[in-house]
């Protein structure tokens, strides 16, 4: 049985290995910006998860490898081209690769990162390997789908929470679900233990974009590591301001639409003055509960897992300090 | 069996069908751009040279169409993405995607693309479903890579012949090569007969390229369907401007290099010019016999096919149509 922290440094010692591998191939240009951006790190979540759900049930890691290495070069490929048509500049502390390298090489290199996250999936030449195909497969899509309408809400100023709910399911959760349950195939497991998997990581993956979103507006800069109030700034239809203007009236609704029709401001009066109507309204709260329900929902599919606590141990306590909980 | 003619109505019905079938899928904004792409036509070269290799060995031919879908669709998202890379504006005589939508749209809708491709393979959930993931998988990687030489070339004065053929049997030969051998696969046939398939397609694709890159300098407008010349003022790097280079000396070098640096010039003035050029150097010829080449080296591979002359007249009669020879 692996803790996580292990399974991290199996994963991190595995892509240096493909990285290296990869540098042998040609044309050098295409294969650049893919070890520019998987080399780069990141928390490793999606492949510490399809492992650690793997673990559950066997102790032969290398096994899951392969597929370890496909949603994480996959999630990365996400990155390349999410930041290209979010315009986003950095990215881990770096430049994103359209802006190192060029938004050509973005987007080529991001078509060949899709294409390599199946070339390591194709190893199995195993019977799983038509479950984990489907799944990964209609993830993908949906992952597409999610960042359309993310989006599309830019341009919207009447999302509901419901709406929103279902960007981030698809954007984001859909990918953590999927790392689990394709853990939960390729060691063997049945069916509905591995929908239990996969439901775990869609509340898992829902508690951790809400948080996300709540710590870009109440959390602190130190332990967030970005900027606080950059939701704020870009208007961004998050969780916290379709809320509020859902319940906002009066003086609380013209301070609101003041700020997000405002086109010269100071920024630091912006974010203040959105979160003093946010505190007016019990958004931090509201916040606050809504993540828990979706992290509550995640540890009772955990403690239903038909395997031993010894065993399930280490998924909880990822699980946990994903959330940044006592574990 | 079938004929070619009859294979593209059957492989145009079933995208109407497929098509119809995303219709129903959320968001509209991501569908849209794929619906618009597969819609416009096309002449269907890729699936309708995987049925009519499956139709060598089989008749089921519904049994190969999830997987001509997939070849098409994954074609139709190469055009996509390139068309940014590339700048295109124009496209089977309608706005490119990019230039309809968005760019991001092109971007994401084409990953879409790339994705649908895979759930349409995944279709099969046979054994064969191994060797025809693979198969595609490498072939795209290896699409990827020919376009990023393809981008490459365009800043570089010193493409030799060599490099010039690799970057046109990945960026287009090995796609029908692909869509030839997948043909083969799934109708159950041996390997060493697939590989022929693969090789057929491979010299298929290369005399196609060549003969796309003779027309556009030689060719008669209404034939070749596009304005004669367009290579030539974008200084592409085409088999007869690295041939040219090679063989020019003296005046005629003087004059090349004249019209390669040109900024200012009337477009038919340096057409004119360079194709002179080419006249006094014996391009022209040259480039037939090096079509030729490939064209007997596919053809020769038909004959030793070990399927009967019968069964072999629809593929044969195919791959000539393609480049315009007699039937």
């Amino acid at each position: 049985m692996y803790s996580a922290e292990k399974l991290r440094e199996i994963i991190n010692n595995e892509i240096d290995r493909r990285l290296a591998q990869l540098s042998a191939r040609k044309p050098e240009e295409l294969y650049a910006p893919v070890k520019y951006s998987l080399g780069a790190g990141g928390k490793r979540l999606r492949p510490v998860l399809l492992l650690t759900s793997f673990n559950l049930f066997s102790d032969e890691i290398e096994k899951a490898l392969p597929a370890a290495i496909a949603v994480e070069v996959f999630h990365n490929f996400t990155l390349l081209h999410d930041d290209i048509m979010d315009k986003a500049e950095m990215r881990r502390n770096n430049p994103t690769v359209h802006v190192k390298f060029s938004e050509n090489n973005a987007i080529l290199s991001g078509d060949a990162m899709a294409f390599l996250s199946y070339q390591y999936l194709a190893e199995y030449h195993t019977p799983q390997l038509f479950d984990v195909v489907d799944l990964f497969t209609k993830t993908a899509l949906q992952v597409c789908e999610g960042q359309q309408y993310d989006m599309d809400f830019e341009n919207r100023m009447d999302v509901t929470e419901e709406e929103y709910l279902e960007m981030i399911r698809l954007k984001t959760a859909v990918l953590l679900g999927c790392s689990l349950k394709a853990g939960a195939l390729l060691a063997g497991t049945s069916g509905e233990t591995a929908q239990q998997l996969y439901n775990y990581g869609i509340n898992l993956g829902m508690a951790f974009q809400l948080q996300d979103d709540w710590l870009d507006t109440f959390g602190n800069q130190k332990d967030f590591g970005k900027k606080i109030g950059g939701d704020i700034l870009a208007n961004k239809k998050t969780w916290l301001l379709i809320k509020a203007l859902e319940k906002a009236s009066g003086q609380a609704k013209t301070s609101l639409t003041y700020w997000l029709d405002a086109k010269e401001y100071a920024e630091t009066e912006k974010i203040n003055s959105i979160i003093a109507v946010y505190n007016e309204l019990g958004i931090k709260m509201l916040g606050e509960e809504k993540i828990k329900f979706y992290f509550n929902a995640a540890e009772k599919i955990v403690q239903d897992l038909p395997v031993s606590e010894l065993r399930k141990a280490p998924l909880q306590k990822f699980g946990r300090s994903m959330l940044g909980r006592s574990v």
